[in-house]
């Protein structure tokens, strides 16, 4: 069973001032909710099938609520809700990490929830921990964005700050890169110490004021006619060359 | 001005049998829409606004409707329509190349409109022309499969087929590559020759009938957690290393 509260509080979670107000967000389908119930994030309401509740282990410390597939696809944000949703406190912002060692992933103003899911579950795959988005990019508590980080969430430290203002305090020796139509060729691209990676927005790019601070200007090959790759895209190939 | 009935059939070809009725498909957004008149592909009709009219080279071929936000919002696909719409006629279906020759994609059940979208778009920026997709795949002119090729969809050939059928009839020369988590690190693949990669269901990877004729197992090489890739991640990631 639901309430007409727990729905109409479920569902004000789909927006952002929601969240903050009630520093909470919502997890959904399976895949996503067992990986948020095996990390540190704080559950405070699971709503589930029957089924669901019979196959998997619950612990005492949330409430569990069992509903109809029906009950379920009301407080749903997907078109075919899962088997469960899971209300989750949003964790304590960590302080900012600004060693910069290894790879880092700045990303400025990237608007498509899809896409920085999608970056923060590349992250997750190559094992880059610190990834620093301007403080106008979509939210990372965002349903679709939680979605398609297909649980890799938890194990990324995502942070929202005035990228111009952090650019200035990379160490000199931190190479700072960012792809551009004529810049190195990625594959003779040589990577020798701790980098920054920068991705900008899905219609602009980068910006200049950012632009104007990168060390390092590289290009993903290009031989066909397509006139841009997509960011996620990109990331995916640049990360991929940055860990290897 | 647009009447109702040209609503009604505008909208009608958000859906696949529609489509296949009036051998038709939606195409939206200017850049889309550009990439589309620069093509060989036949536009039947234009709905754009006066601005986007005055300030683009129309061709005489096809009837040209001027419209208002309000009406081109009515005949979207999109949660925001941007200026202009085309409705082009759907080419008839080129004979399948059967060379294999240089790199060519197999394309298992993909079911996600972005994902084909986006890797149609990866292969037209690396030059790849031949996408072979199973028969039960989503529909190249799905509206969402359409928007994510961002006009790449004019430039490569995209085949409906039965995979299973067809991989009997590749060359014994030609290497069959898949993704998997046992396979060869792909930084140590070494290629020769013409080559075919398959990429599975999102859900499901490759199939066990499809997965007994490949020639090589892959793997991207993981460093972190995530259980997964997307599909069209790992497709960037893997053509990447192949067209280079």
């Amino acid at each position: 069973m639901i309430s007409k509260n727990q729905i109409k509080f479920v569902k004000s979670l789909q927006q952002k001032k929601n969240r903050i107000t009630h520093e909470s967000f919502v997890v959904e389908s399976t895949k996503n909710v067992i990986e948020i119930l095996n990390s540190n994030y704080e559950i405070s309401q699971l709503f589930a099938l029957k089924s669901w509740i019979e196959n998997n282990k619950i612990d005492n410390s949330y409430s569990v609520n069992e509903v109809t597939e029906k009950e379920l696809q009301r407080i749903s944000s997907l078109k075919n809700a899962s088997e469960v949703i899971a209300v989750v406190k949003i964790p304590i912002r960590k302080e900012m990490n600004c060693n910069f060692s290894g790879l880092n992933i700045f990303l400025e103003e990237i608007k498509d929830p899809g896409n920085l899911g999608t970056i923060i579950r590349i992250c997750d795959w190559f094992g880059v921990k610190n990834i620093y988005c301007s403080e106008n990019a979509v939210d990372v508590y965002n349903p679709k964005v939680v979605q398609s980080t297909m649980g890799s969430i938890s194990r990324v430290n995502l942070y929202y700050t005035n990228l111009f203002e952090l650019i200035d305090k990379v160490p000199k020796a931190v190479n700072i890169y960012g792809a551009f139509m004529d810049g190195e060729n990625l594959n003779d691209v040589k990577i020798i110490g701790d980098s920054i990676i920068v991705f900008g927005n899905e219609s602009n790019g980068i910006s200049k004021d950012l632009e104007s601070k990168l060390t390092n200007r590289i290009t993903i090959n290009k031989k066909g006619m397509a006139e841009s790759l997509n960011v996620a895209v990109s990331a995916a190939i640049i990360i991929n060359k940055f860990c290897n």
